[in-house]
């Protein structure tokens, strides 16, 4: 059975179809512009690939993933214009007539690192995605975590010293959220450049690992995670994740007692073993286990 | 069957025997004081109450709860004089030669809530308590949550905006995180008497509300729970909880498109239906578990 994919980013969408990481078939990806136009290029590049079982599609939030909710299906409150209150899946399932499997991006991730990657083998750990903004996906006990709606890391509070750093964050909703102070979108209106022509400026790095580390104590406090697999177009900057880890067991300061957060944190905290394909192809996942009735 | 419950807090401990809330057959409270004391007086509780199938023991943290670890059973980093290291279920099973279930107090008081209160239907939400420290239990997709140890709400970092509050925060290891400013010892130790001669004066609560309502919005965000059920000493002002589920509402700013954080907030985040009995009563349901091999 052959499987489509869909990483719906706020900033580009990546589909593709085939099986696994060794079987990717088929693969475009292109910039996120209206849901028409968008949704609609995903559609013919399903329709003109073989024959699929199902397609996976791992989506930008917030979402409604309650399959009992009226608006099940729909990306809702998103401050991306043009995209609030837009019902994706209606609109991919009436062009296409296939299953389709729907979660956050995130959470599509996480279950592509837990099949084929890093989260192999465990039962409770997140996936991480800095980004444009930032966003987390959760497994928990096994299972992708929903609860109300799903996990929003990129919204949590996080101490913001504007002493050190006057700027007043970017996120429309909060100001100065985790998203609002760290994400790549931050950095560009902080610093006056894209993140990646700030590579040589020490500066920016000590403070966004200072931001990301506030934000994975945060997760590690509530969520306690074997592990945290950190992605996202910002942690392409080599020095930063060597930077947030060492952070991170500062923040911790010896108290939990878990050898991982200290010695092993090298390992504890993790770059996805699938790279940027973590979510298209945890989108397959997505849609094996809807086939199989397992989701 | 009867089962034994223990709550071991920091402050003091409950044990209790029987089967539920309506079927409490005897009841103790003690000061926790030096480990041999206090594990001995529960010891000499449960000799002295009958036959029990098991006991569930509900212990303030952090604790080793991973079975397959040389540590399980015990209270590791606690900063509480005397306490850290302790090997708890050791010393009471070598007391007792009985079955004995190990969980945090958060999460045998969660589970309480599970089975006979405000958590009963829901599969992931989270339980709070407000006390001497703050502490959380979550069950995640329908099981208590431990991952890489269990969660330490009590630590995560939450904005601390010193011009408005120049207290240093209580925590040992971390000063200013969410224990060092809204627990009930940062609350005495800043205004220099306990939350219960501080009745009258608002800017203690208002205060008070604007810090558990920002850990109450990481919790959002990371757990995303179905309902939050917050309990301890210092949530008996009455004024608190109508501040806390305002400022939590004001804080989301419409952002998780969720009724419940918005019109339902009176029901979303609520008081323990056991009341200060959940930790207790939520041991007898550890105990049951464990007896019946679901642990």
């Amino acid at each position: 059975m052959i499987y489509g994919g869909v990483e719906a980013g706020g900033t580009k969408w990546v589909c593709a179809t085939g099986t696994g990481p060794e079987d990717v078939q088929a693969l475009v990806t292109f910039p996120t512009t209206d849901p028409g136009e968008t949704i609609g290029r995903a559609a013919d590049f399903f329709a003109s690939n073989g024959t699929l079982a199902a397609i996976g599609l791992g989506s930008f939030g917030p979402i409604d993933v309650k399959r009992s909710s009226p608006t099940w299906g729909r990306i809702t409150t998103t401050p991306k214009p043009g995209w609030a209150d837009t019902d994706v899946v209606a609109a991919l399932t009436d062009a296409l007539d296939l299953p389709l499997a729907f979660d956050t991006d995130v959470n599509a991730a996480a279950l592509g690192e837990h099949r084929w990657g890093a989260g192999a083998g465990l039962d409770t750990f997140c996936y991480i995605t800095v980004g444009t903004g930032i966003g987390g996906g959760v497994m928990a006990n096994g299972k992708l975590l929903h609860g109300l709606i799903h996990p929003e890391f990129g919204h949590m509070r996080i101490p913001h010293d504007r002493a050190a750093d006057p700027f007043d964050g970017v996120c429309p909703y909060h100001g100065d959220c985790y998203e609002g102070l760290a994400s790549g979108d931050a950095i560009r209106r902080r610093w006056g450049k894209p993140p990646e022509e700030l590579a040589g400026d020490e500066r920016v790095w000590e403070l966004e690992a200072d931001y990301v580390a506030l934000g994975l104590m945060n997760v590690i406090c509530t969520i306690s995670p074997q592990r945290i697999v950190i992605g996202g177009g910002v942690m392409n900057q080599p020095s930063l994740l060597p930077l947030v880890r060492r952070r991170v067991t500062a923040l911790a300061a010896g108290y939990f007692g878990a050898a991982e957060i200290v010695d092993g944190v090298d390992d504890y905290i993790v770059a996805p073993a699938l790279g940027d394909r973590a979510g298209v192809l945890g989108a397959f996942e997505l849609a094996r286990l809807a086939v199989d009735g397992m989701l």
